[in-house]
């Protein structure tokens, strides 16, 4: 929708992946769209991951034992947070959108995503105490994971080995975005694309450029426990 | 227990922190018992997080579409991994028991730690397909994860906020670690101990030693769905 804001938060090492596919026509329809997208690629930024005393620019309010969060947060409140951070923080500040494009690793994202999350989102940005989950400091935005997966979406049911889909999702849907006040869209799932024939991955890229052509008129998903874990 | 082997993989910057002292009994008191143990000290370490191609020393064998699980793989069979993965890799196989503290970030790992077992625990190490969950190449192992976290044990309730503590091992003890064959001991959680009294931190910290003093008897628990979401 012309006018709309997109950030894509993009974690994989290969331009020529099925991920990249998904990154590239998400902001080819974006953009055809009108909207402005910016995408973060963690890879080729070689994005630090690591939370460490290096995120705080100059004196520590506690230099005798290093508390990550608390400085974090005062950093934040004073501005002085490592520059990269900053940076990342702006865009999200600026979106409406923020996609998040990763394959499952561990039934998680890749750690350089992680560390994006851990660093980024930080007390003070995103959040507050008092001030997490609805009133979060995001509540304005959307958040949306597209991801992709080794397992097949048999092994990823409530019977298969994996369980359901959805048990992954709670810490990073609910846990890690939610909590920061995120309105989460359903999650963008292609299973085991390489596992499947090139016609089939077509149909999955297809199926995402497609949905993208309605996202701003999506709900959000009701984000409570039952969503996820119940019948 | 006298003979028996322990890695403990620990991350948290800070040695005077809660997480520093929840280490510091455990390498206490298992050493007491005349277990040999190992400290892989991610922060110290500087440890690599992310999953890229200087994993993989020499030649790809695909070098037009890099794809990180498939090349560590290869390289995994022919011993070409980067030499700290390697380093990691023989201190796992060495143990009995891997020990993973940790302060939860996002419901999850801290990204460092992420890092270790995106890179870690790889295909022809951990696993291979088939070769998974119960046929894990880990599972003469035990592994057990002590984490600290932000909100208290009333949050982490299937009625609270954060929804039931469970929620969020699934992932973590049944996605990443019993995928690799572990056998799970059950987790070691210090709740909130940042917003606890000296007297609790220190309970806490008692209790995790008392613990440890019964830890080869322990049984694991039933890995299943219904230890994490059932009634």
């Amino acid at each position: 929708m012309a006018g709309k804001k997109v950030l894509i938060i993009y974690a994989h090492q290969e331009p020529r992946s099925f991920n990249g596919s998904l990154k590239k026509v998400a902001v080819d329809e974006l953009s055809n769209q009108g909207c402005t997208v910016t995408v973060s690629d963690l890879y080729a930024m070689n994005f630090e991951p690591r939370a460490t005393r290096k995120d705080i620019i100059g004196p520590l309010s506690n230099p005798e034992v290093f508390n990550y969060g608390v400085e974090a947060y005062e950093a934040c409140k004073k501005r002085s947070l490592a520059s990269d951070i900053i940076e990342e923080q702006k865009k999200v500040q600026e979106a409406d959108l923020v996609i998040f494009q990763f394959p499952l690793y561990c039934f998680s994202m890749p750690a350089i995503l992680k560390g994006w999350m851990d660093r980024v989102l930080c007390q003070g940005f995103a959040f507050d105490v008092p001030g997490f989950y609805d009133s979060g400091f995001l509540k304005d935005k959307r958040a949306l994971l597209s991801l992709t997966t080794g397992g097949t979406a048999e092994m990823y049911t409530k019977a298969g080995v994996s369980g359901d889909f959805r048990y992954f999702l709670w810490p990073l849907q609910h846990g890690a975005l939610h909590f920061c006040g995120f309105k989460i869209l359903a999650p963008q799932i292609s299973f085991a694309p390489e596992f499947s024939s090139e016609e089939e991955r077509k149909v999955m890229i297809d199926s995402w450029a497609q949905r993208l052509k309605g996202i701003w008129k999506e709900e959000p998903i009701h984000c409570t426990s039952s969503w996820y874990f119940g019948e």
